[in-house]
């Protein structure tokens, strides 16, 4: 029975992109390697921020590049147009939005990542072997249990999504997968904070079950949400014949970085018979610095908890991750058989595939960054860096409770300071606009990047600590800065407001 | 009202995550990247898959690491107990599943993008703009207008999701993101063929609309969509009160490359004003082959249109992306107002932000690697490539067709081969058992990774080629493996079978 075939075809000549030369593309990556670390090494020496100028927004618009221009220009272009103008988050004054600051280390992951180029979604190769690990180190960090399943994601965002799909799909009294969302008896109502993060109600309007059926309760002056009332809206919604059935707690709010009594939620949760997922985007992984660590009381007794390694332990973008407390429960919501995909034997192996878990078939090998970080720094620095963001924190809320300029808006209850700019006599209706325009002009001095938020309708000039390279020295530059450029921000602010020429 | 405060206070040192000693790092790094180098160009003098040994999964299931070890152990753990062992898909036999196989540059990429750490969720930085480029480029490449929008996602399954989300809140006769799938008068119906991609009933089970409402149309005989099925199926569920909204079609199905006649779609959705659909998950980029490209007439009349770089651009994993014909239904889907996001002044400029068009917030820089990808090698070569592989699914098609142990399964449209081992004599019943256990033979010999699949309930051993190493040579090596390997499995089967010793 046995035979070849075709072996003496005469078979044209085939390229692959393979570099022609491997001797000069690794001479290229070298002098790139050597730019990008001079770039790595000399982050405070550069400004935090400035604006991408129109010229360079011009040079990137390029028209599509039909030939080669091989990777030595394209690197130049890297050069050129992109590194200057970054947003600054690898600066130790990046203090926006929650960013993590990234490592050195991160991109030698990366380099590897892409040089492996695994696919997660399934199948029998280490990089499933390696995500597997984190997955089994997140856990023991949270003291999930064994049966626990886990899956990198991009980010809490997805994370919430997936997470709520599971609540969803474990409290609907039909298979909700089949039957949809319309076929429900009742409608399935979500609990939240008025703090909550906005991605969990972007999760309830993509998971079909409608952005009015997540509550926002109120919060208590600590802005954490208000347990009471968490209780009677419960109370009401199932008095009205609706299905109770996930509350979100947030284990620190991106506005103020509050945590909800996450042990009295999972009491509440309990008694209830509801689904307790934590939003930890950020604030979950204080439980890696001792002196932070308890005010996450409960976090462990979650059914679901949603946390980003690309924040505060600086994995480079983008990582998240979702733990869920029942895998089974998690694998019903997402599994699927498809033809094409795992028969079992060989390289199909590896079961459980990750694209069980979730809505990506397609993974890329994030968990490797994950796996390098925690490796190459170990948990203990990590905790210690978090744990200095948390204390930098608190020192800066003092240096503004002892300006007369400066008010304190929210009380510091981790890693972020919320505080307005409010010199005396201002009058107060512009208030809102003069720390706007403050933030603004603080980002363009490129001293420093704060961002802006509300905290009880008054706009704040918002710090957040995620940044390892953050020294107090730089926190009092930023202070200083504010101070600096207040006067005449306000002085534009109030020109502008009477009508006078700025 | 100038002042300065706590210049003087005295603080403690703080140290941030990067090397203590810079030249250190860099040579560490240097010598990672040769060790990277002549591993990427050493891909074809490897065995194409082997097993990940016990004693491997052991070391890589290490207990979480407390203290640091530093870069340098890290890295060895990667070349020790990872490159090893990888799933093979960088490899010139490599045919399973549908897998891009990566570059040299990408690694280049994602060196710089790891080191740049940018968020994509939006505001006014470089990589913005790199993204906004490339999304335009996608929008030349299918003829879409300039009022279309795009988005890069993980990959087509994500992308799937997101457009059927934009399908639903578009043809909805309520605001579905407020009041929820349950408040539609009617049923949401969408269409696709029996052979479309599993991610899109899970993206109907994702959104709420339940898996029920996805119409699975008959095939012809070529495996495209039926469109008289397709007709009356619509025609029917009108006649029921229920809403059809979309259609999905396949530009490459997963399992025999087909491709739905996309122009008669269009038309057929625009005169029952249906949203149109089409996953392009790999088969969209044959858009690029002269040759292949009228296959897809019709793409560019497509409502929305998902598609991976990761694929047949040979991207590292993950990237795929979104277009949409008209932007502002896009941005309507996924939009938010969020407080501590967008005053729309300096740093948070840069409107608008991707954040807005999907459910990511926190979004890496997977742009840059598209980017360059398309810089460094030109559409043209891009396109050269992908018809190579088309040409190579052809031939490998001949040579099944003249030898007289095989048999073709499926028509070949683009660049998959559907074949089985077929020797004669051999029992029909056992076929489909022999074929399963003659892929994984084939992967577990290293020589080639094929897959399997089931085409008209048969199973199929399946070549995909979107693999840029891949020369003709490789396909008849693994043929003759196919051959070589195939009486032994045969034979095992059979006296299984039979009850008697293996």
């Amino acid at each position: 029975m046995e035979s070849t075939i075709g072996d003496s075809a005469i078979l044209a000549p085939e390229t692959s992109l393979d570099p022609t030369d491997w001797q000069d593309f690794q001479s290229l990556c070298e002098s790139e390697l050597s730019a990008l670390i001079s770039h790595l090494s000399g982050a405070t020496d550069r400004v935090a921020w400035r604006a991408v100028p129109e010229d360079v927004k011009r040079s990137l618009a390029e028209p599509l590049p039909m030939e080669p221009q091989g990777p030595r220009q394209a690197c130049e272009s890297i050069r050129k147009n992109i590194l200057p103008w970054t947003l600054g988050n690898t600066h130790p004054r990046f203090f926006g939005w929650v960013h993590g600051s990234g490592t050195p280390g991160g991109m030698l992951a990366e380099m590897y990542a892409a040089a492996i180029n695994a696919n997660l979604g399934g199948r029998e190769h280490a990089p499933v072997y390696v995500e597997r690990t984190v997955i089994d180190w997140c856990r023991q960090i949270f003291s999930f249990p064994d049966s626990a399943s886990g899956l990198l994601l991009s980010g809490t965002s997805m994370a919430n999504l997936v997470a709520l799909a599971v609540a969803r799909q474990h409290h609907a009294p039909i298979d909700i997968r089949e039957e949809g969302v319309a076929a429900l008896p009742q409608p399935m109502i979500a609990y939240t904070s008025a703090e909550a993060h906005c991605s969990v109600a972007k999760a309830m309007e993509t998971l079909g079950l409608g952005r009015r059926n997540l509550r926002r309760i109120a919060t208590n002056q600590n802005l954490q949400i208000d347990l009471d009332s968490l209780r009677q809206t419960i109370k009401t919604d199932r008095a009205r014949g609706l299905l109770p059935f996930c509350v979100i707690g947030s284990a620190g709010t991106v506005n103020s970085a509050a945590i909800d009594d996450l042990a009295a939620l999972a009491n509440l949760c309990e008694q209830e018979q509801l689904w307790f997922h934590v939003d930890g985007a950020f604030g979950a992984l204080a439980m890696l610095s001792e002196i932070e660590q308890p005010k996450l009381r409960g976090i462990e007794r979650a059914d679901s908890l949603a946390f980003d390694f690309h924040k505060w332990m600086h994995v480079p973008y983008d990582a998240g991750c979702l733990l869920v407390r029942d895998g089974e429960k998690h694998r019903q919501a997402f599994n699927t058989q498809a033809n094409y995909l795992a028969e079992g034997l060989a390289a199909s192996a590896g079961a459980p595939w990750y694209c069980e878990f979730g809505p990506e078939l397609s993974r890329g090998f994030r968990a490797l960054k994950v796996w390098f970080t925690i490796k190459e720094h170990g948990l203990r620095r990590l905790g210690r860096k978090i744990g200095d963001n948390c204390r930098q924190a608190r020192y800066l809320a003092q240096q503004i409770e002892s300006s007369p300029s400066l008010e304190l808006l929210a009380p510091v209850q981790l890693n972020i300071v919320c505080f307005r700019y409010k010199p005396p006599g201002f009058p107060t209706s512009q208030l809102d606009r003069l720390n706007i325009e403050l933030v603004a002009a603080i980002q363009s001095s490129g001293v420093a990047v704060p961002s802006s938020t509300r905290i009880n309708e008054r706009v704040a000039v918002r710090v957040n600590l995620t940044n390892h390279r953050t020294r107090k020295e730089d926190l009092l530059e930023f202070l200083n800065a504010a101070l600096r450029l207040g006067p005449s921000v306000a002085e534009r602010v109030l020109a502008s407001d009477s009508g006078a020429p700025m």
